[in-house]
């Protein structure tokens, strides 16, 4: 196991009734600026009733709408500009992942002079941050509990990561319910976005952070378990409340410390949004199955056993049998998930697969094999 | 799932060589009470090299030595004059449980006006606490990043646990080095109590706590793979390295969020320690596999499968019988750990079980099981 530190201050009140827990936000001052999405939480009445709540608060509340899902650059300036003119205290996302990524960087972008896409790039130059709440509203991407946002600039196709340790949101309300209007498409590609999160953490070489890894298959088993109840029962609480909890312990750190973590999935499916500009977990979903055939050789295979093991009960034949039973498992799972397994059913071909897999190249740090830029369009390639 | 509040503020920096963020306490101000038990931490050199990272960082630091495996509120009392006396900022445990839970209390107990006993047997009453911060010499009792602390009195035979969120240390060194000199005996207590500490919280009539129960699970297997290797390798790293995580996690908030936990061994265990001075960890070890017996009946067979199967790779039989193996694996894994499995190995007879059941059974609430002082009574025999 390798030396860590782990820091969560991330308070979560989860279940239902929770958004009364609003009212907190006084502790950060009074002025909100309130971001989101479309309509959908105009739609089911969350817009109404937490506006109310922030109001009988007291606080004095600005709105940024209209955040996109692979969210653009261009609406979070809009957002620091808000909080510069207004002289906002802190910001509340009501939302999933893109709406809470944009409430990240808008919170730094306030304290940044400059223009926030350099925050985008540059994750360094982040060194203050307004104090940032959220409630959630789909389970997938974690931002609620994380330090990570992930922006776009769709005009020059690039989608960057940032990261920050101010990005880690003060107080996140996290009620299943809100997730039961959640359609079956964004269900399904919210439970692929948590799975290759564990997945990702879980796929290193650290054989000694053997509890992470343990802690990494329990969720794993929730997300098989759950996934496919949620799909079917949109309004199962036990099955969304399971998996709006994986999707927060998957990424807040819990799992990655210590381990030298490097997420390889994520960067080739970056570019294929920043192209392409699909659903985040269906690019993933295609992707991981190719990258676990394409990383797997004779020095890893130990991976794939327990995982195939712990996970899904695999224990007959070879070693290399069983790692490819894990993976064809795998598969079969995100078909159970009804997931795209091919690039071609997003209408994706090879057209930018050599500009797509360079900058790819550059994002891929330290992972679990290393993914040379032909690498990875022979990956690209696999998942036509 | 039932709701909860997830707040998990304390900081762990993990591994080896981190004892110098012990600079990091100045930013709590200027007077550290450094609260010690023994002379083993003098021993082997960590009282010096922490006394030396404190100093040249500026701080004036004062000294409670002496703090007792089950501690005692005349310490306490002692500790809380220094910080009155000496008007001392911040409370610095080194070592383990016990010195752990005294520094919570007289961290407490600084900022009370009466005496720090009430705030042992009412917490309530604490509403205020000088910052924690820790620095953990065995993986045991999870204090270094959970929100109680036991207390005895034995001058009237009462050790009772008190809790408070303002208990949550700000930040713990966990070095796993530093757990290779902890004797076999402690070595065996110590994983017994973290095992508790996860069975506790696993046996919970929850169905739907799922995803916690399988990080549980995590947990356990870790404790069976890594415990008799740190046995018989006391300076295997990876062993005492997971044992330390184990303990954390066992108890910070992590396992029992989502389920009405309500503990059973260790207020009878609480009892047989107040009567008998004996080592906590020898303690649950011999109550814990009687109380799963007790407790196992066809409306719970269902988690004692669970358990059977996911820790155990236990499948085959019917329910009862595969209950009853996995309660047989738990007290085969204690013997392999070199534990006791008798109340007489520890010279303890029923003398006191009446009075000690009837204590215990007013420290019982909403458990798996309801015990009753009869019950208990029953589980204290089948000890014997």
């Amino acid at each position: 196991m390798q030396n860590f530190t782990y820091n969560i201050p991330t308070i979560i009140n989860f279940g239902i009734d929770q958004l009364s827990h609003l009212a907190d936000l006084r502790e950060s001052g009074d002025r909100v600026l309130y971001v989101y999405g479309g309509g959908s939480i105009k739609a089911n009445g969350l817009y109404d009733r937490s506006m109310k709540i922030l109001r009988d608060a007291g606080l004095e509340v600005y709105e940024l709408a209209g955040i996109e899902p692979n969210p653009r650059i261009q609406t979070i300036r809009e957002g620091v500009n808000i909080c510069r003119s207004k002289m906002v205290d802190m910001v509340l996302a009501v939302g999933g992942g893109s709406v809470i990524d944009s409430a990240k960087v808008i919170a730094a972008g306030a304290c940044y002079d400059g223009d926030p896409w350099d925050l985008v790039i540059k994750p360094e130059l982040i060194s203050e941050c307004l104090p940032i709440y959220t409630v959630l509203t789909i389970a997938a991407t974690g931002s609620e509990m994380d330090t990570f946002a992930v922006i776009s600039d769709l005009t020059k196709n690039e989608k960057w990561g940032t990261w920050s340790d101010f990005f880690a949101p003060r107080m996140s309300i996290l009620d299943p319910t809100l997730t039961y209007s959640v359609p079956r498409r964004q269900t399904s590609a919210g439970v692929a976005d948590i799975m290759s999160h564990t997945l990702e953490n879980y796929f290193n070489n650290e054989k000694g952070a053997y509890l992470q890894a343990r802690l990494a298959e329990g969720i794993l088993k929730t997300l098989i378990n759950y996934g496919p109840i949620a799909l079917e029962q949109p309004d199962n609480y036990e099955a969304r409340a399971n998996l709006m909890w994986c999707s927060s312990l998957a990424i807040n750190g819990l799992l990655s410390c210590g381990a030298s973590v490097g997420w390889g999935v994520h960067p080739m499916e970056h570019e294929l949004s920043a192209f392409y500009d699909i659903t985040h977990g269906e690019g993933l979903a295609i992707l991981t199955p190719h990258f676990l055939e394409f990383a797997l050789n004779k020095d890893n295979v130990w991976k794939y056993v327990e995982y195939a093991k712990n996970v899904f009960g695999i224990t007959e034949g070879t070693e290399m049998e069983i790692a490819r039973d894990a993976i064809r498992a795998t598969k079969d799972f995100f078909k159970r998930m009804r997931l795209p397994s091919t690039l071609s059913e997003l209408g994706i071909d090879d057209e930018y697969f050599d500009i797509m897999a360079e900058k790819a190249a550059a994002g891929c740090f330290g992972t679990f094999v290393e993914l040379t830029k032909d690498d990875i369009i022979s990956i690209f390639r696999a998942s036509l």
